[in-house]
């Protein structure tokens, strides 16, 4: 399938080359060179003259992302998307690894709620049972990147909340509470328009899109401990999943 | 956080909350009990009045998501999103188990063409090395699911189009290359909005969603046989992540 470009979408032509150019990087496209093809080639692949091109590399330099050097072409000096693997190990602290050099988490607020039936079969808890809800937003180098509503169950994690506020990580959130490890049982991952507060809180114009992910952790013992839904920017993120 | 309504947003208030019912319908929300909350839950729930809900739920009856039984209230019909398993057995055809009646794979295209440097470094090739590349598209029950490219090492696999042509199965037009199983090793997912011809073959409007995965499947050696880029219909799809 050839790339097609939209010649009457109100977008200029060097706008919607800079866009694709973008998706490839982050896609990895370029990544066995670690440099962009050359203008030639660019024109090429996006049926495109060269003039556009440059003003579309142009553009992407400007960002940061990629950097002309004299005599050897355009090199990729970043990538923007964070990969997140999803395991029976995932830890939106730990995950990241070293792909971001300063992680964050705040707490926006938190309830306690009877369960809902969905929140409830998750938990593996009655509906109407109490429980704690944390509304929290995580952050890399100072960029919201994902919003994320849990639910626990209230009896055993009360303090959920407080120790989420102070330490800013559900790991040591749980820590303190005699959770010394955990797992991921399963994920689902969809993907829709954001809308809202998710629009606000992770700072994206109307259009934009979430990665979602619902998940269940449990416990060593097998029991489910937190019901989550998260909302993950989509052009800052993608998963990762090792079989 | 509140579920907010755009009330400027050109889009009547009734289609609004259509959409927003039918996202929590296929998120499993109201899975707990099957039916939808009564009227006045609704109302409440989305901030509208009820004559505004039953307009919503009316159109939901009518694309035949729920319907409404005198005297016990609003029953769920269906849900509109595939579960896609992710895991070492992902394979499109058996994973839908059955949640559709009849799935068929359709090749658009095939073609020999050089490695580019993300292909050869997925396949363990050098760059240039000829592969075979195959568009095609998964279709359930009628409706396009996904649109996908995949490449595959010329020397082994020369016949796979021609295979896949005939048995519109990567499974089966493995197989009678002598690939009796082979295991999925990694899945990237990621997400974007849908551009030209994924839109036409996936029968979108502009501003849908796609569902991206990139994947390595492997032979029982652990040599890797395909490399994969498809786009999944994010409206028609959720992926399941059992760790």
């Amino acid at each position: 399938m050839a790339k097609s470009i939209e010649r009457r979408s109100g977008v200029a032509l060097w706008r919607q080359i800079a866009d694709r150019m973008r998706l490839a990087i982050n896609d990895g496209e370029y990544d066995g060179t670690g440099m962009m093809p050359s203008e030639a080639a660019l024109a090429q692949e996006f049926g495109v003259n060269r003039h556009t091109v440059r003003s579309a590399l142009a553009s992407l330099a400007d960002e940061g992302m990629v950097r002309a050097v004299q005599g050897i072409g355009t090199l990729i000096e970043r990538r923007d998307r964070l990969t997140f693997p999803i395991s029976r190990r995932t830890r939106f602290s730990q995950g990241l690894g070293g792909q971001a050099k300063e992680l964050e988490g705040r707490l926006l607020a938190q309830a306690i709620e009877p369960a809902s039936p969905p929140v409830a079969k998750a938990l593996a808890l009655a509906i109407g049972t109490d429980c704690v809800r944390l509304d929290t937003v995580s952050i890399a180098d100072g960029k919201p990147i994902s919003v994320a509503t849990s639910h626990f169950p209230a009896e055993r994690f009360a303090g959920v909340g407080d120790n989420y506020a102070r330490t800013g990580s559900i790991t040591k959130a749980l820590a303190e509470l005699g959770i010394a490890d955990y797992v991921r049982r399963s994920t689902e991952i969809s993907a829709a328009h954001a809308e809202g507060d998710d629009l606000r809180l992770l700072k994206l114009s109307p259009g934009a899109i979430l990665l979602v992910t619902t998940a269940v952790n449990a416990d060593v013992e097998g029991r489910p401990i937190q019901y989550s839904r998260s909302r993950f920017a989509a052009d800052r993120v993608k998963f990762f999943v090792q079989s």
